[in-house]
Parts: C-alpha cells; sequence; structure tokens
C-alpha cells in the first residue's frame, strides 16, 4: 500500500517505469557463463549485452542488481526476446510471485525478505527469467542473496556445472525459499521477546508492537503463499522446462515452502495466543487494585466511624467519663481490623504483595 | 441494501425500468470511430445511431455517461441488436461485476468506486458490450474516469489503434482496476490517521467510524472478489472475443486483480486490529483511573482516622494535653501518607504523569 | 427446531402426516389454464381434479393455498402422478429448498419468508412441481406472493403466454427471490433502528435483540443459500425442462440469489459490528463513572480530613484562637478543590457533559 | 477421549477386544426372518446361528444387542464369513461413521446419541452390515431404538416385506437419523431453559454448563458429519446393494441429514450468541454497581464534609451561635443531596428498580 | 523454529548434515531378517551392511536409532541404492510427514510424539523406507516405540511373518499412529486438571499454561494432519508397494488418523473455552469485589454522616441535652444499616460465602 499507483493509471501497458524506491547506488551486471569444464565471471556493460551467445556449452546466468534504469531493462529485452509486458513487471516491483509461460522462457517473480532486529520487515522483488540455455535474474537492489549459488559454481560443483540451466534457476529458488526459515526463526524470537515484556509489564505500546509483527507475519505470508504455488506450477510443468531430475529437487523446495507456511501460522497463533494474555494481564491487574481499595475502605470504614461516634457532642453518652474508654474505643477498631484482615486473609486477598 | 427493489417485484423481466439514483445532469453520448489511420470523435444525439456501421476500418467505441433515461438505453439496444436482459440489467444499476455471453457479444458488468477524503464509499455500475467491431459502454453517472483511454486513442498509439475492439475494451477494464488500488490506498491513509486518533483519544465516535470503514471495505470487496471472476472467465472464455496476444494483457489484469484484493485483506486485518487496540486502550484508562482512586483513597483514609480518633470526646485521651500534641498527630498522619507515597512509587503506580 | 418431528420417528415413507402450524383458513385450490389465445381463471374442488387435462394449447397452473388436509394432497397426487415421497414432502413443510428430478417433473421447494416490523421472521414452504404442460404451487398458507405472477398472465403480456409452462415455473421461482431482496432490506432498516438505540442506551435487552437478529439472518441464510443451488441445478439440468430462452432467465434469478447472500452476509458483519460497539459503549460508560467517583473522591476528601484536623480536642492548636482562623481552613479546603478541578480540566476528565 | 486405547497399541489387528463400557445386561440375539408372507421373530442362541440360512424368500435380519461378548461376535462372523476387521472394528465402539465395502456385503458405522434431561449426551454405537438377503445390526447396549421398524414388519407393511433388504436396511439407518432430530430439538429446549437462567442471574457455573452444552454439540457434529457422507456414499455406491428405488429413499435421509447438520449449526450460534450475553450481562451489572457506588459517594461525601466544617474547634465560627444555625448546615445538604438527586435522576442512573 | 536453518542456505543440495539435537547415545543398527519359517534378529556394524541381501525368502527389516553420524546413513544408502535427496531428508529432522515415491522404493517420513506429565511435548522424525523385501527404519533416537512390532515377529504371528514388508510396514505406521491417541488422551487429562484449577484460582501463569497447551495441540495437529494425506497417498498408491489385504488395513489406519484430527479438534476447543471461562472467572471476581466496595460504603456512609451531623458545634442542635439522645442517633444509624442489608440481602448481593 505504500507505492502509489496513480500516476499508472492508463498509461499503455509496457511503458518502462520504474516503481520501486529510488536508491543511489549504481546498478550492476554481472555475467557468468559456464559449462562443466569452465566458468567465467565478469562485471559487464550494456555495450557487451550484444556479445552472449548462450549454448549448450556456454550456459548462461546473468543477473543485475538495481532496476532503476529502464534502459537497462529494455537493452536486455531486446537481446534476449522479451516481452514488453515482462519487461514491465521486472520495473513493476510490487507483484505477487507468480510464474508465467511466454513460450521460449519461463518468467518467475519471487520476493526477497528482509527482517531487521528492530522489528521491521522489508520486500524486494527478484524476477528470474528460465531460457533454454540461459537464467537472467533481475534484483531490486544490490544484495548478497545469491553469493552461495555463485559460490558452488565457483568452486566447480560437478552437478551445478553439469547440469542444464533448470538446475541453477532451482539452485536460486532454493537459496530464497531457505531464507524464509530464518526470518520466521527471527520473528519467532522477537515474539518471545515481546512475550516476556508483555507479562511484565502491559502496554498499549507493546500490543502496538503485536499488531505490527501481526502485520507483517500477514505479508510474508502474502509472499510465501503464492511462492508454494510457483514451485507447484513449476513442478507441473510440462513444457520441458525444468527436466526430471531438477522436478525432483522442485519437489523438495515445495515441501520447504508448506513447512514455511505452517511456521507462519504457528508465529500467527503465537501472536494471537499474546493479545488474549495482555487483555487478562490488565483485566487481572485491575481485580488487584479494585481488591486494594476495598481491603482499605473495609478495614478503615469502621473504625472512622467510631471514630465519629465517640466525637459526637451528646451531654449523655456512654465511656466518655470512663477512664479507659478512649482504649476501649481504639480496642473496638483494632478488633475490627484484626478480625477483617483474618477475613481478607483467609479469602486469599492479602497474599500477595503486601497488597 | 439503500436500493428499494419492491417495486420491481414481479414485473416482466426486461421491463427497462432506472433503478439508480436520478441525477440532473443531462446523459451524454459520445462517438469515437477508429482504425489504425484515423480517429473521429464526437458527441451524437439518439437520431444520430442509425448511422453507426462498424466494421474493421471503422472501429467504434460509444460511449453514454448517464442513463436515466431508458430512451437511449433501448434506441442502442435496438441499433446494436441487444438482449432485452442485457438492457435491464444495465439499467438496475445495483448488479455484481459479472460477464455473459449472448453469442455476437460479450455483455460485462463492472463497479467504479469513489472514496472521498470524508471517509465515504461510492459505487457506480459500468456496463461494456464487446462486439465484433464496436464497445458499448454505459456508466451510471458522467465521469472522467476512462479519459485516459481516450487520450491514448488520440495521441495516436500505435497498438490501441491497431488492435481490435478486444484491446480497447482491456484497455477499459485496466482502467477501472487501475483506479481500485488507489482507492486501497486512500482508505489506507484513513486507516492510520484513525489509528492515531484512536492511540490519543479513544472515543465511540471513532469507533463507529472503524465500522464504517470496515463496512466499506466489505464493499468494495463485494465489488473486487467477483471482478477477479470475471477477468478469469475472460481469460478462458473461448469465443473468439480476445484473440491470444490481448488474453496475455487479460493475466496482468488478472494478476493486478489478486494484488487488489490481497491488500484489501490486509486493509482489514489493519481494521480488526484497531478494534484490539481501541477495548485494550480502555482497559487501560479504566485501570489507570481504579489507580488513581485507590491512592487517594489509601492515602487520605488513615489520616482522616486519626483526625476522627483525636475529635473523639474522652475525658482520658492521652497527648490532647501534650504541648506538641497536635503536631505529633499530624506527624504520623504525614508519616502515613509518606510511607504510601512511596509503596505506591516503588510499585510504579505514580510514575506516569502525575497520577 | 420448532415443529416436533418425535412422532414421525419410524413412521414409513410416504406417509401423508401435515407436519406445519395448523390454521383453520380453508385450503382454496385455484386453476389457470392458459395459452397464447385464452385464459380462464377459476377456483375449484377436488372433484373437479379428473376434468383436467393439460396439453400444449392448455397449458395448467393449478395452486393449492393451505395444506393442511392430506386429502387434497393425495387426490392431485393420483392426478398427475406424483410420487408418495413427493406428497410426503409438500406436507412436512420444514424442508430444505431443493430440487428433484422424477423423470416426467421436476419437484421443486422453496422458502417464503417474511419480516414483521416487530422484528419477527417466519417462513413458509412453497412446493412447485412443472411438468410439461403444467405448474403445479402448493403453498403451505394463503399468501397473496403469486399475484403480481397471475396479473401478468391476465393482462396478456406476450411473453408469459406464448411460452412454456417453464417460463411461468420461471416467473414463481422469480418472484419468490425478489421477495428476499426486500426482507433482507427490512432487516437491514431494522439493524439501523437497533444501532441508534444501542448508541443511546445500550441494555442487555437490546443485545438479546440483536441476538434474535443473528439468528434470523442465519435462518434466512439457510433459506437463501440452497435455493442458489437449486436454481444452479435448474441452469445445469439437462433434462429439457427448461428451454434454452428460458435458462437465460434462470441465470438472472441466480445472479439474484447470489446478490441476496451478499447482501446478508453484509447484514451479519452489520450485527457482529453492533456487538463490538456494545460491548465497548458499555465499557465507555464503566470508564466515565469510575472517573467520576475518582473526580468527587479527590475533590472531597482533602477537605475531609482538613476538616477533620481542626476538630481535634487537642489544647494547643494553631489557626483555632485566630480571628479568620475559619476562614484560612475554608480557603485551604476551596484551594485544594480548585487545583484539583484545573488538573481534572487539563486532563479532560471534567469536559463532557457535566461530569 | 474417555476410552484408553493404550492397552491395544501394536496388538495385531483383527484382535478382538472389547473396548466400549461394560455392562451387566446379558446380550440378547434376536432373529427375524420374513418375506412377503410370513415374519418369523425369535430369541436365538449362538449355537442356532449354524441354522441360518438367508435366501430371497427368507430374508434374515439378525440383532445383537450389547456386544461386550466376543464369542457371539466371532461366531456370527464365521456364520456370514466377515472379515476380521469388521468384526474388530464392531467392538471397538470408538468409531466414526464409515461405509466399507468388503465385496459381499456392506459394513456400515452408525451412533445412536442419547441426551438425558441433565444435559448428558451419551453416544453408542450401531454397526449394521447388509449382505444379499441378510441385514446384520450390532447395538453396544439393549435398546429400544429399532422398535419402530420391528412394528412396522410385524404389521405387515406391503412395502417393507416385498422390497430387498436394502429397504429394510434404508428403514433402520431411517430411524437413527430420525432420532437426531429429536435429540437437536431437546438441546435447543435445554439452551432456553440456560437463556433465561443467564438473563437473569449469570454465574460461572451456567458458563461451564454452556461449555458443556457446546462441547456436546461438537460432538454429535462428529457424529452426523460423517452419517451424511455414509448415506452420500450409499446413494453413489455402484455395486448393486441398493436398488434405484431405495435410492430414492436415501435421498429422503441424506436431505435428513444436512437438515441435522444446519440445525446444529443454528444451536452452535445459539451458544456462541449467549457467550456473548453473558459477559455482556456481567459488564452490565458491573456498571450498575459501580453507577451505585458513584451514586452513594456523591450524595454522602458534600454533607459528610459539611458536619466536618462545623465540627471544627474554631473560637470563631460563623453561624454556631445562631438559633436556625443547625438547621441551615442540615438545609445546606439537603439541598445538595436533592440537587445531585435530580442531576441523576435525569442521567437516568437512578430510574431502574431503585439502584 | 527452534532449529537453525541458516548455515545451510546454499549449500548443495544432498549434503549430508544431521540438523537435529546431538545425543551422546551411540546410534545402534538392529537387523531383522525373517519369512514364514523363521527369525533372526541381530545387532550389526556398518561393515555388515554388505551381506544383507534381502529376497522372498529372507525379508528384511533394519532399523537405525540414532541418525547423528553421517556415515551410517550413506553407507546404507550406497547398500540399498536410495537416492541422495532421501538420504538428506532423513538427516534433516524438521520434516513434515510426507511420502515420497523414487521407483523402488516408497520414501516415507512420519512423527514420533512424546508427551511428559509436566506438559511438555516433543516429536522425533521417523523415516521407514519400503522396498521389495526390505524396510529400512530410521529413528531420530534411541525409542521402544517399534517393540510392539518385535514381538509380534519374534512370536511367530503367522500373517506378519508370511505377508510381504508392505504388511510390515503397516504394522509400524499402525504403531505411531495408535500412540497418537494416548498422547491426546494424556493431553486431555492434562486439560481437566488446568480447568479445575483455573474454576478455582485462575491466574496469568495458568493462562500462560493454557497457551503452551494450546501450541503443542497446533504442533500435534501439523504432525497428524499430512500423516493423514501420507496413509491416504499409500491407500491410492498404484505402483504395486502394497498390495490389496494390505491396503484393506491401510484404510483402517487411515479412519484412525481421522479419528486423531477430530480428537484434536475437540481439544483445541476445550482448550477455546478454558480461555472463555477463565476471562469470565475473572470478570465475576471483580463484580464480586466491587459489590463488596459498594456494600460497605453504602452501610457506612449514611452512618458517619449522623455522627458528624451530631459532632457539630452550633449552639442549639436538637436531642444533644436528651437523655436517650445518643441511643436515639446510634438506633437511626443501626436502623438504617438494616434497612441497607436487607434491601441487599433481597438484590442477592449478600447470599453468597458472606461477601
Amino acid at each position: 500500500m505504500k507505492k502509489s499507483k496513480k500516476h499508472k493509471i492508463g498509461m499503455a501497458p509496457g511503458s518502462l517505469v520504474y516503481m520501486g524506491d529510488i536508491t543511489t547506488e549504481k546498478p550492476t551486471l554481472s555475467l557468468i557463463d559456464y559449462c562443466e569444464d569452465h566458468l567465467h565471471e565478469k562485471m559487464i556493460e550494456i555495450a557487451d549485452l550484444a556479445d552472449i551467445k548462450p549454448d549448450e556449452k556456454n550456459k548462461i546466468w546473468l543477473n543485475l542488481s538495481g532496476i532503476q534504469d529502464p534502459n537497462f531493462i529494455s537493452e536486455i529485452g531486446k537481446q534476449f526476446n522479451l516481452h514488453p509486458l515482462v519487461l514491465e513487471d521486472i520495473l513493476n516491483t510490487d507483484q505477487r510471485p507468480k510464474v508465467e509461460s511466454y513460450g521460449d522462457y519461463l518468467y518467475i517473480v519471487l520476493r526477497n525478505f528482509e527482517f531487521k532486529r528492530s522489528g521491521n520487515l522489508s520486500s524486494r522483488q527478484v524476477s528470474l527469467i528460465l531460457g533454454k540455455h540461459f537464467v537472467l535474474t533481475f534484483q531490486e537492489q544490490v544484495t548478497e542473496c545469491f553469493e552461495p549459488v555463485c559460490e558452488r559454481l565457483r568452486n566447480g560443483r560437478i552437478h551445478i556445472r553439469q547440469a542444464g540451466t533448470d538446475y541453477l534457476a532451482y539452485a536460486l529458488i532454493d537459496v530464497i525459499v531457505d531464507q524464509y526459515f530464518s526470518i520466521i526463526e527471527d520473528i519467532g524470537i522477537h515474539c518471545e521477546t515481546l512475550e516476556e515484556k508483555l507479562l511484565r509489564k502491559p502496554s498499549p505500546t507493546l500490543l502496538q508492537k503485536i499488531q505490527v509483527l501481526k502485520r507483517e507475519s500477514m505479508e510474508l505470508r502474502r509472499g510465501v503463499w503464492p511462492t508454494r504455488e510457483v514451485i507447484n506450477n513449476l513442478i507441473r510443468n510440462d513444457e520441458g522446462f525444468f527436466e526430471a531430475s531438477t522436478v525432483l529437487y522442485l519437489r523438495d523446495i515445495y515441501d520447504h515452502a508448506v513447512h514455511v507456511i505452517e511456521s507462519l501460522e504457528a508465529v500467527r497463533d503465537l501472536l494471537a495466543g499474546m493479545l488474549d494474555i495482555y487483555l487478562s494481564t490488565i483485566s487481572n491487574q485491575l481485580n488487584k487494585e479494585v481488591r486494594a481499595l476495598t481491603v482499605v475502605t473495609m478495614m478503615f470504614m469502621p473504625a472512622t466511624l467510631i471514630s465519629g461516634i465517640f466525637g459526637m457532642n451528646f451531654d449523655k453518652m456512654p465511656l466518655l467519663k470512663d477512664t479507659f474508654g478512649f482504649w476501649i474505643a481504639i480496642g473496638i477498631m483494632a478488633l475490627i481490623a484484626i478480625v477483617m484482615g483474618l477475613h481478607f486473609f483467609r479469602m486469599q486477598w492479602l497474599s500477595r504483595r503486601g497488597i
């Protein structure tokens, strides 16, 4: 809801306008071409795009980090024959995860989440295009999230080098889904910290934090749920983008995605339970305070009445002339207070922390 | 629920009676005929309808703004051979979004929403009829909502002029769905304003506003949900109204519609959370007030009792004859108050804003 | 849940026992036979049933209002060859809306609702049997609900006279579904009246009324939901009871039924929201009362203590001999009260309606 | 959850161990063999089982009431060639309703509920085996529930005698489903009694009773819901156990089962509403009590202060020497009390039942 | 959420890293080979794996308890030709229950739960591989849970020895599902203990325990729900792993799994009801305390005012000189107190346990 779409209403589809946050970082375009025998890795410029010729022996992975410059996108689009809608969707960084087939290539949108210790969740769009001998990835900003896959390619792991680009695509999706686990873990820890504070001292500020966390877990859910569908679609896709052996691995990520969703449900249950604890802690405090008020009133009212009675100005009153009259009155007051106190003690009203 | 259907019970279907609000604005009938090479745009009268001959070279877009006059509808119906049920539905402005095929043409109902800053949501029905070489649109009132599409036609954008009327229909639907985004954005902002007020000073009036917003988000949902189905039906429609290339674009609106629905769910979550915050803020305030009452009672009751005791009229009472008796009594009162105060301070009952 | 089924347990199916409320109204049997050219309308007796010969030129509509006499039913059953289960179901007025095909005819059960201004919802079963050239309707009690259709037949509207009995059946179902709208409208108005009262003065009696309304909207839902299914079944029925042109009209009622269900959901949301408003209004009142209590206690307690102090009987007390001693004491009391009052005013505790 | 399954963990399937409550009643084995012309009814012993030869002319209904003796079950199993799993399931009286086909016969499990006026719901398992010319029923305890069907057989009702054993099975299932209605009716009456008490005097004991009723309606639901599925399966079963004419009757029970489920939902709504009424009645009472407290405090505090002021021991005080001083003071007190009283009356705080 | 997955992000699939808790217990590898005639049971070492030759006459059950050593897993993997993903999943002990077919064998993951009396639920992964003549089981830790099946094998029960390994697999799954019952039973007992405490003395600590139980029942549900799916998949599996006769038994476990899920729902309902009882018990206590406060205030305030009035220092006051003045004043106080007391008694404010 943060990004305004208003200025796009009525524009022709395919108009390349970047919808995300503008950062000052320069976009970087990195190219890895590899096969079983070799791996070349370099940073390239737009002008170099024309030289790229992906084939069986030169599988290509082109990664663009930072997409605020539509020229980059349109040039890459020309080189790889991408549909205008794909280019528009890459720039429109507000997409739900989805997979779309354009005959020659698959266009996959995923979301990359980041959860800061302060309790702030942000998400970035990752577009992935899987063609016959190439994989293109578009990241909203420069991140390290694909680094582990680069490492595996560099280290010459046999399988990832031998296998087709479908396996590379799988590896990239796997990295993204795996990160969801660590995010849910972080949210879980954040929850537990909040719950502890809640039991010590409930306050509306904490409640607001719980609400924020709830909203964030909803947002995460909106990102993960369609991801599951995306992977399911990839598994059932029968256009031959994925080989049977890779589909086996996709089935594994699918399980992970389901697991992530279930963990999220657990987190949401946790948060719902925290609200209950919050409300009941407040109620309990109210009870304790009213009890304190009742105890004080009950213990002092009778004594005050007695003192009032003996303060009346009648000519003839009992005890007033008595030598021990005063002490008898005080004694009655004390007696009532003691009886009351014992009564409250028996009813366990005075058992906890003084009052 | 606002418009009465009672007077229609038992009327024959196809009776043309306008069900919406009556406005004084005169209906306007605008005609655009266009193809790759030319574009003619003019306001026409009923009498001119007979001259309209849509063909490949003269694609027609006829837009009627303001439909309170059934004559307009029935004349247009005659000219384009529309089914009586279609004409009835155009006038019955309380329809859910739907798509119906009548062989020669598709009848599409959509809803156009407007959200005022005051928090008021209103909706108007837009009927769209897509034939071989013509598009008819019927708007409940004169609005600017199709203006961006007119602009694109006027500016001679190649694609929209070249493509068939199916692409024009797509562009019109796209404009309507895009507006949903800006409405949800406005509702979101309205929500945040309410939430701020809520935390500062909760009141039943605010609660009522939240309920209104809830109801409106429900109403919006009832408009958007079937819209998604409409677009889905258009995508899967196999009667050839939409060309394969346009279906690709429809798939894009479908994604938008899904996105809108998810954003709406987020708004509803926000509103549900606000109710929780409201109730707990009230509870908190109650606690604070009871606490204040308890503190005051506890600090004054003992002192009052002491003053009562020394006001008793016993002949023999200690301290009364004492020179400093009065000050000793006052001192005891002060001591008790100080001890109480320290106790409350330690229990953090006095830490916040005075009392 | 109101009607006892106990006495039917274990009875053979097909036993004709009337299950509904017994009324003293005499059942009336009205016969309309019509075709494009003519229309005869008369009240008949059981004995006349044998003369009825429906054919293409003499389409028959037989309406029985009041079904407490099983003889009527069984005679009609004999004349039109109805299955014993159908006759049983006609008398068993507790049925859910359903449609059942018996080869030669369709048996349709619908429910007719009535909502009284007092907030009382009642429902009556309407059974409709659609055969080749006849329509039979069975109403639990004498009502006017089919009057509009009679009018249309009498007025010689071409379509309804020309078309087959399927169109007549459609018209009757349409009348029933249209009435749902006016009932939901009435319930909506009733809701708004309640909500106003609620905000002025919440009471458990109002809450009970809300619960009753909730239950009634549930009951209505239980009647409308299967009606939608019934219409859907009629649309998809491939036994040729409905002609293609009539199915188009059924599609229209289907839309209406969906609309009714959505409006009902809106009503239920309204009612759920009212409960929230109720509870929070009560909480708010409690807060206001506790606040009043606190304010009074805070303003009088210090003054009372001061009066108590100067009422003590010490020999040596300051101010007592003073000429203005009394007024100084009163002044101190007033000062404390004013300071307190300003404090409460600043905290907005005294801003609303006195206390 | 009441019956322990622990001692069965790891036992071979088919081990015949009775899992239900042990009663002292002796199991009874009754045999009815019947056809259109005759009906023989007798109590038999295990030894007599071998003589049973069901055929077209001698349709057999064997009913075992009380199943705690595994020998009975295993003997019957041998005689009718039942699968060990069936025998195990008959004894394992904790089964969900289900239907299983074993080729030669159908094994149907249903549950028979009993609702005592005290609000106690108990359920017993009824196993029914439908073969070509025989029906076997196994009841957990001796009950009268099949008596109505016996009556119909004895009375020589043509249809039930003529028809195959499938019709007998239908009649037995019908009796069980019909009983659900009377149970829901009883629960409904129980609910209304509770609701009345609730509005008069809410107490945690009542709340607990509501919870028990809630749990019981859940339990009933768990019994009825799969029963619906069972009947649905019987309807769609294509192994020829049920003739087309009987399926028509099954469709009728199916409707009843759906009706039962909907009535149950209504009961659950009723119970959920009762909780809301309970909580709000408590809140209302709290408000009334706090109001009473506030009224008393407000009316007496000012008077008490005035009495305190005139009880001060200043030498110079106004009014003290005045002849009517006392009455003026009393008058001021009374005046304040009257003004307060009028204020409260205007705010409708004193309008209801004294305080 | 407890186990960190972070260090696995980006690792190649098939990397064998144990993800569970490390225990010091030595893994044990037990081998049972059996057929109708013989049974050999022994503990073996890795080195002995090569000698295992499963065939029709020597059905093999290899059980590994304790899987922290990846070498064991990879050796077994080599011997039985297991896919790397299977080996990875065996070690990754955080899996949801699932079944995956790898052509030659089925890989089944289940979870084994343990519920301690302290209210602590823990779960362990059990992997089961079913091949033509072998069953492999992998348990996270050394447990006794398969002991009953061993017993049945040892005791020479005909069926389990005769039948194929599919029947053994069924028996093992049956043991695991049966244990769910005893766990739910334990949780139910735990619930009832909590509920009793709750009604006696509600406290936030109890609420927290309820929340923990809720979370655990959710966790159990996440384990049981997919188990049901697993069994369903096994039933519908058409690759011939299970013979028709065994499928009959699987159908039985399926019923059990459904039953477990329903019992779990009942437990969750129980827990939800407990929260309602908790909140309402607190509210009730509050009411009782406020009532006590009100009663005391009402009974003492008037008396205190009267004592104050007769303590005023007016020269002329009635009754003061009266011999019985004092007793008249006391009498009035007593009278007011008695009237109040009767009033409260009539309103049932004093009927319960003193105050």
